[in-house]
């Protein structure tokens, strides 16, 4: 405890991206329940193949969402 | 997408504790995936009533939990 | 299987609405899986408190998509 | 709000049936919380391999399911 | 690692019962996995509101759980 | 109901190791619940690629765990 599920898209973020938001939500998550609890802090990430998650009834591919992440914010 | 669960167990955290890790989570994910994606950024806080988690067999209460945080890490 | 989950605001949907969800969902199911499927399609709905569910950082309380669900689509 | 994720035994659907569960469960839901939440209408579609899903102790694979698809209902 | 979510409908299991579920879940884990991951090994118990969880579109109450427990197997 | 789902990191058990959770499992839900609940008892297996599931901030290999393993308890 506690527990975080990160779940994405297949495709769109490589294994460094990946490893890289475990370390920065697990130190999110420790810098609130404290530093003891790090030990107990578990992190996972799950990836959905593309076509498998759908906004509005539109399936979302990896690269529509590629699309969406070089649109300004 | 993408979309982010924090699992707690009930008693631990109080609301601006909560909000506090819905910020951080939101923010960490989009300093990788990038500001574009904010909007579509996901992140729910789920909370099980004490006892109902266990580690080892040995089910933790909120104040198990409160013991845990204040042991030096 | 199939399993269905349907995640849900507290507060938003009265007891007729889910019922119906269930109902409307186990039939949309059944319409591509065949009927005798039926017996093995369970469709569940969680709902989870208002102010713990977040979009871009910004949690959603009840009337926040009450207020979204009166704009024009 | 709200996210629905249908679960289902890899094999026993291809893309356009999944493809036309997402539509038909998005349309079924969007009918009782109105059109003006399609757009934060999250659909998505789990596949768990054969074997890895059991009823009553006895795993199922994706023969079984169509094997039980094909019974009258 | 490993994790195991048992869910429940409320009002079916007493406390005991849970805990019960808790020893004997982890129990039958490390006995595969080996003593050695006792520590690592954490279950958890959701319960979903009776009304919540329906098997081919009949929603389930705790009194319907009842009834099916009551039948001989 | 209920169900149950397992979830562990790919590689660290054969099929032959997942199947004896599910029929533990299943057993230790049913001399609890009852045996005529067991032809609505559904467990699952899930596998998260290694790398994927952290402690601590550290992402976990199949040899990590088989490591962890093969330490005395």
């Amino acid at each position: 405890m506690p527990l975080v599920d990160i779940q994405l898209i297949e495709g769109v973020f490589d294994t460094s991206q990946k490893q890289d938001m475990i370390r920065k939500v697990t130190d999110a998550m420790v810098a609130i329940e404290g530093e003891a609890m790090r030990g107990v802090t578990w992190v996972r990430v799950h990836e959905l193949p593309g076509g498998n998650w759908a906004i509005g009834g539109k399936s979302l591919s990896a690269a529509d969402v590629k699309g969406m992440q070089r649109k300004s914010a």
